[in-house]
């Protein structure tokens, strides 16, 4: 499944950051865009958004944008930045109601919107974020951007309330972890890939490829973050390692690590996820390490990786085909870096 | 400011149950598109939206889509069902987070989703709805129902907060209180009125003119139903009285009757709205009976419902109009049942 080397890109890929600097003007475009935005918001929920705005990390769905619709050009497109807008306003909406339903204190090292306004304010200001991401979409000639983008909504939100119903409850299966990382992270990736590609005027055979590349990218970001909830360095990924565990969520370390655990020493796992017992990470960590969770799930994010780069294999001519096959290369880094 | 009598329908309405029964073929056809969208929904939603749709009680928004659209053609257009469904489904979004954050138990007699299905699943919820409404606006031929309905949508949600952020505080002042129910209330009563004559496709000027009517409309219902809070029957309205006082929040009668409280007894009334003291609402009740507080917010209803009667005079021809113009008298018969 995977690509000829030859057709990847020979760059020293190791964090986002560096592969991110490539489109650094069209990042700057974003924020310029972004904060120009805060305008359009009363004016007491500008601070509101403004804190949002510039606790939102590393901007990889706008990254996916520029990198789909790459075409060599020498400004930033403005269709291009004004659709990396909406989906990291969409993704900055989801990121202040997950806070408020994970009661979640610190974001990259900040309070949380829900802590610092409330969780009442907060709600609101979710809203009042996907509202304004939905405006733009529409400030499009057509209704495309606003109908992918809106659908693209409602199945992150679909796959959000399906985690949280799930929460605590240990009869997850895998085919239910792989549709709820579909629908709450892979789904907004994919937009992004789709919607760059056809902002940036590709050929639908490679918008359709694009959107491939960034579904699997997705699953593979999300199966990489729910692995460094477990061995990631707080410092670094800046929140606290084992919050899945503390509040119940069965993702994929957990899966693996429940389903090798010789059945009778399940019990103790599972009371700790249904949150009749207090969490041992400690233990749990050193199962996992036992019992070769790490390897396994960074193998399914490979796997991904793999399926994403071949999604991209037929059009390894077009300019946006080498940066977005460098994001797999990042991500195999910091799955390694985890390690 | 009024309008010549001539011009009004004879109608004998006495609530809103009685006119919407004129637009009952409509009201049947957005309840089966409504139900139809439930399909769109992954299966573990379907029922909390389905609860949501049930319970949403009168349906001004999209009534006043039919009214501001009425053709008199036998059957009711799709166009106007699917933007009748959209503000609809806006307004039924904003109902389930306005209970998480008033912490309400009952609404219209059953269970608030916050109560029924838990704050976290309530936050999405609410979110899906939003998400498939702006979906359902981006299917239109052009971008008109996306922008207009997610402009309106970030104004709600707007209002929302500012009162949130108000509540507890005793500074407000009347142009507080008139901007926060311009947000949160006329602006998408604006918007179901300015989409159903649009797309009923009446003449721009009665566009414009339906828009008016129904921003102060919205004005009207929303100072109705702040007085309902502290005048109403208790089973009638299907929610407990007094929760304003007892939440904080200065709406036109608390406003009314601070100012007319003697300066030397305001501290009282003061320290319940902050929350330092229990609210007496017997107490205050009377109070506001001894200073005419109720006929002075009743004046102020007929205010605005006279500036939406003007803004429809130039077009007392046209088949909306009279039906427009029933809902002021619907109104000032049910501010009249209060008294």
């Amino acid at each position: 499944m995977s690509v000829p080397a030859a057709s990847l890109p020979a760059v020293p890929a190791r964090d986002f950051a560096g592969i991110f600097s490539r489109v650094a003007p069209h990042m700057a475009a974003l924020d310029q865009f972004l904060h120009a935005q805060l305008s359009a918001f009363e004016p007491e929920i500008r601070a509101m958004a403004d804190y949002c705005i510039d606790t939102s990390g590393k901007r990889i769905r706008p990254a996916l944008v520029f990198f789909s619709g790459w075409t060599d050009a020498d400004e930033p497109s403005p269709a291009l930045v004004q659709v990396a807008a909406v989906v990291e306003l969409v993704h900055l909406a989801t990121l202040v109601h997950d806070d408020i339903m994970d009661e979640a204190d610190v974001r990259r090292g900040r309070p949380t919107a829900a802590r610092k306004y409330g969780a009442a304010a907060a709600v609101l200001l979710g809203d009042a974020l996907f509202a304004h991401a939905l405006h733009l979409a529409s400030l499009f000639p057509t209704t495309e951007v606003c109908r992918a983008v809106s659908e693209s909504t409602r199945k992150v939100c679909a796959g959000e309330i399906v985690q949280t119903l799930r929460r605590r409850t240990v009869g997850i299966t895998r085919a239910d972890y792989d549709r709820v990382i579909d629908l709450k992270t892979a789904e907004l990736f994919r937009v992004s890939c789709e919607l760059g590609a056809r902002l940036g005027g590709h050929p639908d055979a490679f918008v359709e490829a694009a959107a491939r590349f960034g579904r699997h990218l997705g699953i593979a970001y999300q199966i990489y973050d729910d692995l460094a909830d477990f061995f990631g360095r707080e410092q670094r990924i800046g929140k606290t390692l084992g919050t899945d565990l503390a509040s119940g969520k069965l993702t994929l370390p957990l899966l693996f690590l429940r389903d090798r655990l010789p059945v009778g020493e399940r019990a103790g796992l599972e009371a700790e996820l249904e949150g009749r017992a207090a969490p041992q990470l400690e233990r749990r960590l050193a199962e996992m390490a036992g019992l070769g969770v790490f390897p396994a799930v960074a193998a399914e994010v490979e796997a991904e990786l793999a399926l994403g780069e071949a999604a991209l294999a037929d059009h390894a001519g077009l300019p946006p085909a080498a940066h977005l096959g460098s994001l797999p290369l990042v991500l195999r880094a910091q799955v390694a870096a985890l390690g």
